[in-house]
């Protein structure tokens, strides 16, 4: 991509209503755009950023057998009434609106009522189980406070896969699978090693659910962390005293974290109230056991930020960065230098590297503030100087090393 | 995919309530699940058929310099205010809804408004323009009936691109492009003989602007083709007498045909009352000239089902099936035939053909049946007694030819 023919550009100051860092950065360097308070546009660079963690996610849930959907937004009454969560009084976050001839509606926030009551239509015997669906698709919350950036909005995108299982046993051996696809998600993400499995309070069916904590200071949890077990208790769990479910240890280390996934025994909660039930091997009528496992795609994106953002803006890891490659050209107003830089760009498009390309015709000051806030993995910049040594610039903005190299040691740096 | 795995079933019957065919079609073959009137769910099958949809959408709107993006459902009142389209009396299809603090806010059925809001961010100078900028989303509308199935639904996917240029020449140059591109979109879909460039009411800034028709029993409109231009007339249009806008022709054919796309001349109608505008060469402000280009996704769906759809079932062209290859394996129970068909199948992936692979143990009439109705564009049928011939029976699916051949031809029809 041309920087010259991208619409978005870098901006100095972020609106002064938003108070969160991931937003900041993310709308002064043009990822997005705000709305309102919770609610916020994607622009071309942060729809490909969007695009990297869904395809991850999306690989991911292929790989344990789930089979992609895409549910409604809009929501029919009866069936939430049927759950006991329609009423306000239940579910304080809900957005209401009517159909014309006044049938109350609602916009999903979550979507186990629809899918088990659509899932009536596919599972009635005991060869129909177990199914795994997900879908990536927008929810939406009447958030009281949306002060989080992306990272608590009022719509944001979400992946929620949810589990049909004939019984509690099978359940539990597509949760750990589930449980080992979300550590592979957030690794490959590049959040792994600050990504905790949490033990979190688990409601009606279990002890525990599991949450994906990671660590950073803009977190609105506290979990306790057993740094040998890489793994952690939420705090919110009461009643009993904190130590490591593995080891035991109650020697952990309180910090700040953000949940950017969790996954839930679900039991028969929704099968029962929404009557979906299979004949088993003996004729027999059973209830489906379900589970359910998200990730919001925006909070992940805005942990991102958070969490390796330094002083000049945004380091992406380079699996969910908008482009690989940043290449930056100083005096491309010279014939030469543009030539130069014209055919490296080719070269690198030829080899598959997502590149963006900074062709424009402004100081080189800005063009490397610019590249430092957009927080592209690797800067590469060609000047008339450089060439005349056959060299280019190469800055890693992870660790700030910035070395010169010939092309061919270029193209060994990006492992081509 | 392994159709044993597939967790959709086809069904006899599609809902009582459900009075369009293509609705009919689809849910009874497992593509779409009826939500409430206007309102489906899309099912693994559907879904790759949306995906196959939207990728050519994208790849053209690329081609002619379209960056995407990613707007929100939520959408300001303050900003419809000001472009006079949020009272209810104007714009009739509302869906609206509050936020906790009670400050009414509506779900987007377009996005002028806040696309051309985001852009005062980004254009200033002449050096800006143009910007073309598309995106692939959910809407809203209110309708009063919807009884089209995914024709015309309240919750639908669309593709809108919203063109900003300097001045009325450089607009009708995109114009014309993005017509083309229209035209490439229908024809690779399948539709473009069927699929006419229709004159329409321009509104306030043209005479004209232009639809793309679908013609189908299923339509809504009528319109009047002169085939020898491949060109027709909305008779929508009042107050003259209809004629070829090429040939000046008046001896038209009157056919139905559905809307799936149209463009506009939007003027400077949102530029104005949202004052979006721009510095030229001579340091003069000037109002941005704005285009809109439309297609609904699910439109294009149904339309297509409309079109092909035969007593038997739906009818894919290549390019928007869910699958290229139905492998129908008859006596999969059998060693012999399972291990054979297992490797086909196998074939089939490494050469990249996407195969739906009928594993199931059921009688072949079933199959067949099933197969029919699914509509994918090549059945292969694999048998015992078919192996001792050392071939495979072949189905093209549109035009019901059936043809005995060995391994090799079979790779030849597929053009491997």
């Amino acid at each position: 991509m041309l920087q010259s023919k991208l619409f978005t550009k870098t901006r100095k100051e972020a609106p002064k209503d938003e108070v969160a860092l991931n937003a900041q950065l993310l709308i002064r360097a043009g990822y997005i755009h705000k709305e309102m308070a919770g609610v916020y546009s994607f622009l071309p660079l942060g729809l490909r950023v969007m695009n990297k963690i869904s395809n991850i996610i999306r690989h991911e849930m292929n790989a344990i057998g789930g089979q992609e959907i895409f549910l409604t937004v809009l929501q029919d009454k009866n069936l939430w009434e049927k759950t006991d969560r329609w009423d306000d009084g239940k579910v304080d976050n809900w957005f209401k609106t009517k159909l014309k001839n006044g049938t109350e509606i609602g916009l999903g926030s979550t979507h186990e009522e629809e899918l088990t009551a659509l899932m009536r239509d596919y599972i009635r015997s005991w060869r129909d189980l177990p199914v795994y669906t997900y879908q990536i698709q927008t929810k939406f919350r009447n958030e009281a406070r949306a002060k989080s950036g992306i990272m608590r909005g009022r719509e944001f995108l979400m992946k929620d896969l949810y589990s049909f299982s004939k019984d509690e046993k099978s359940h539990a051996e597509f949760y750990e699978k589930a449980k080992q696809a979300y550590v592979n998600i957030f690794n490959r993400m590049g959040i792994g090693e600050k990504t905790y499995i949490t033990h979190a309070s688990g409601g009606i069916f279990s002890k525990y659910s599991h949450e994906f904590q990671t660590t950073t200071s803009a977190g609105e949890d506290i979990i306790h962390i057993c740094e040998k077990c890489h793994i952690a208790v939420n705090a919110e769990i009461k009643g009993e005293e904190i130590a490591c479910p593995i080891c035991t240890n109650k020697d952990l280390k309180q910090d700040k974290a953000v949940e950017v996934g969790n996954i839930f025994n679900l039991g028969t909660r929704f099968s029962e109230a929404l009557d979906l039930t299979y004949q088993d091997e003996n004729g027999e009528k059973k209830v489906v056991v379900m589970g359910c496992y998200g990730i919001g795609l925006g909070r992940v994106m805005g942990t991102i930020v958070e969490v390796f953002a330094d002083e000049a803006g945004i380091v992406w890891p380079e699996e969910v960065a908008p482009y690989r490659v940043h290449l930056v050209s100083i005096g491309n107003d010279k014939e030469i230098v543009k030539k130069y830089v014209d055919q490296l760009y080719s070269k690198l498009l030829e080899h598959n590297i997502e590149v963006l390309y900074d062709d424009r015709d402004v100081r080189p000051g800005e063009k490397f503030a610019d590249s430092d806030l957009i927080g592209i993995p690797w800067r590469i910049v060609v000047s008339e100087k450089l060439m005349s040594e056959k060299m280019i610039e190469m800055k890693n903005r992870k660790t700030g090393e910035v070395k010169k190299m010939d092309e061919k040691e270029m193209l060994k740096c990006l492992k081509i």
